[in-house]
């Protein structure tokens, strides 16, 4: 399994989500996960939709500018960076952004984002 | 010990030690150290400061905009991303870039770099 092929993968797929249902985010969540948005520190599944889908704004669509991956140990980790254009609706200009998440292999094959940080690149 | 202070501690030293003298960086990392610079994969300590020490610029100076911070895991792993501006010697405009770490506790009380992924953002 090449890592970056499930670093790209996960990235679209976790974008494609916020985009056209942002609630089916909470199934990449586990009760330990954390994010931190702009500064603002959240813990667990339900509380990082409840911050994701109450932000003030509706329609979005995200464009991936570059994914970056590594592996974070020898726990079968992996840290993937993502930096990008976020475009809102009714907006001109879209907004840059960096995130990060730490993915984590489940049971099940798959993974989970145990960490996840968000910010804008205000310019 | 406050994650955010060590967090914040570790941000500041490693730029301060960039700008005044990039060899010295050689010691925040070991062998298994991961550095991905602008989409290049570099591993270990002496590969990793021999490509921070032939950037295509000699003096320059870091300015921190955020730092946020989070556990990495159940090892004692902590993840800090940061986002700043980079001030290259002659150059008029600063430029954006967005950074993340991944430090690992070592024996002596401290922490090294495990991961390290570094990204300008073009405005």
């Amino acid at each position: 399994m090449d890592p970056d092929a499930v670093a790209k993968a996960f990235v679209e797929h976790y974008y494609s989500t916020f985009d056209a249902n942002r609630p089916n985010l909470g199934n990449l969540y586990q009760e330990n996960s954390m994010l931190t948005f702009e500064g603002q520190k959240i813990q667990g599944s339900a509380n990082i939709v409840s911050k994701l889908t109450s932000l003030p704004f509706q329609q979005c669509q995200h464009s991936i500018a570059t994914v970056d991956c590594q592996p974070s140990g020898p726990a079968g980790g992996m840290l993937v960076f993502v930096s990008g254009n976020l475009q809102l609706a009714g907006e001109q200009h879209a907004l840059k952004f960096s995130q990060m998440f730490h993915l984590i292999p489940t049971a099940q094959g798959s993974f989970y984002v145990l960490n996840d940080i968000f910010r804008l690149n205000y310019a």
